[in-house]
């Protein structure tokens, strides 16, 4: 009997990754490619397809036991469609990726949201394994907020898949408008754009010299990388930008926790590189907040996997075999 | 060998309530007696043993199988220790209800939180099993909002037996005191007497005619029930401070769906006697809030067994064992 091998795909707008790991859930490729969306779903899963067959023939492998794909998007988790990807030139709607990509492929085919691929692979693979945390939270900043949840053991996600989009917690319901039609949403405060937002306005109103610098004057360039620098260097009303942001993650965190009061609460995505200039507020607002219970029994953490944790939770999903029926 | 009998406890500060239930969770038997908290834990202990045989004999068991034991306070479930319940006179701190209670009816004992409890026996016996949900949340609105989580059939209790605290999630950092020490929880806006301080300050005002008379201008008898009765009346603005407080509830439960998509919500406790003033401007906020996938996916309803949930959880609590290793 050939050896077990498991295809991990994280899919992106602008590039994607693809790991392949064995049965033991070690990773023995990885690889990147451009995702090219502006070419078309058919195009796009073509790529795909072979990129797979050069990562599993890098892996050694000749066939793969069965693929896991996670998507940003709106899935039919059944029936391995795609419904609407916001992200993607086109906006894909509709799409069928398991039938192309089993065909190609030859083996199975499971498809979930990107961000509660991440939280499985965190949870298998990386702070989860780490600390033995049964249950765990994933919040992933980037421009937007995704998130997950894993409850004893197992990955949360409703009838829809649709569970855990903790981005979408309202915090204020008349507050900004937020993507997803609703207002106020933790993503409205606390995301990437949402903290350049504040970053431009403190450049504009002459209250953050050192980002002003840092940037040349130009707001393209703000961003959450440029405002820790900045606020490293000395800009204190950039250093309060990135803390209002972390108290009002640290509020929507603690409201989990008395919920669900889950081992680990982990911080993963782009803005996570702020380091402590974000994960302190964050853990001073859950100390605050939080009077139930001692909460030194809740670890709040950043990721280990970083940028990997979507492809080999997608292994993991693959050797669960998807969603149980 | 002898049919088994579970005993389920619901004990409250005023009254206590005992169910037997057989090998099947059917209720043989239901008692109801004075708590006389004020008497301290051990009489109290004693009586709920002599009561608990009392029923035991009317409903022709010998010996109960095992007893659960719901409790409104902080608990340490393993130990079967009381840590401090805040509603009884003197304040119950560090009782061990387990022992003497083993000793007195010589079976095992297993406590739980009331609500918790309550969820459970919604789940197992109620609105849950009516509706086949298999994940849901419970909010209990009475003096403080209770709660509890069921998510895949499993009671979510955490590490301390703490998880399900929805009434201290955070609405507001900077909103009133809440009595566990956090500021602006949801039992600060949504809870029994933070609508009957608001029905009061309408009577204060001239806003409430129809409670004011009801009341008979005693603003010590204004309670959710006289306020019920004012709305249906024609105090419209006693049915929007309802509203309101439904609004806030649909806020909290909105963002438990986006999180764990539980198939059912059930409202429970005194203030659900409310009815459609209530249940409407709920199933209406969480309408307007969750936008990440249909949420008529999700039902919202009030309590079927009422105040008998508490002692049925307690039986089915008995029959799983308690709390796993």
């Amino acid at each position: 009997m050939p050896r077990a091998h498991y295809v991990g795909v994280d899919m992106g707008g602008t590039s994607f990754k693809i790991a392949v790991g064995d049965a033991e859930g070690r990773v023995v490729c990885e690889r990147r490619a451009a995702t090219q969306s502006e070419a078309g779903p058919e195009v796009v899963l073509a790529r795909l397809a072979a990129e797979s067959k050069a990562a599993l023939e890098e892996a050694g492998a000749k066939a793969p036991t069965a693929i896991g794909i996670g998507l940003p998007g709106t899935l039919d988790m059944r029936a391995g469609v795609v419904r609407y990807l916001a992200n993607f030139p086109g906006h894909w709607r509709d799409v069928d990726v398991r039938g192309p990509l089993e065909k190609a492929l030859g083996a199975p085919v499971h498809i979930l949201n990107d961000v509660r691929a991440a939280t499985l692979g965190e949870h298998m693979f990386g702070r989860g394994r780490e600390l033995g945390a049964q249950s765990m939270v994933l919040l992933a900043l980037g421009t937007g907020i995704g998130g997950g949840v894993v409850i004893d053991g197992k990955l949360r996600l409703g009838a829809l898949g649709s569970a855990g989009e903790i981005g979408h917690t309202i915090l204020d319901p008349n507050g900004p408008p937020c993507g997803c039609g609703s207002r106020g949403c933790l993503e409205t405060f606390a995301s990437g754009p949402a903290l350049s937002a504040e970053g431009v306005r403190l450049v504009l109103t002459g209250q953050a010299p050192r980002l002003r610098e840092i940037v040349e004057g130009d707001a393209n360039r703000v961003d959450p990388r440029a405002m820790g620098e900045a606020a490293n260097a000395g800009d204190d009303k950039v250093r309060a930008a990135i803390a209002r942001a972390g108290t009002y993650l640290a509020q929507v965190i603690a409201n989990l926790i008395v919920a669900l009061h889950p081992e680990l609460v982990v911080i993963g995505g782009g803005v996570a590189g702020l380091g402590d200039l974000l994960m302190d507020p964050i853990r001073r607002g859950v100390r605050d907040y939080v009077k139930m219970f001692p909460v030194d029994t809740v670890r709040i953490e950043t990721s280990t996997l970083g940028d990997r944790a979507g492809a080999m939770g997608a292994i993991a999903w693959a050797m669960q075999g998807g969603m149980p029926e």
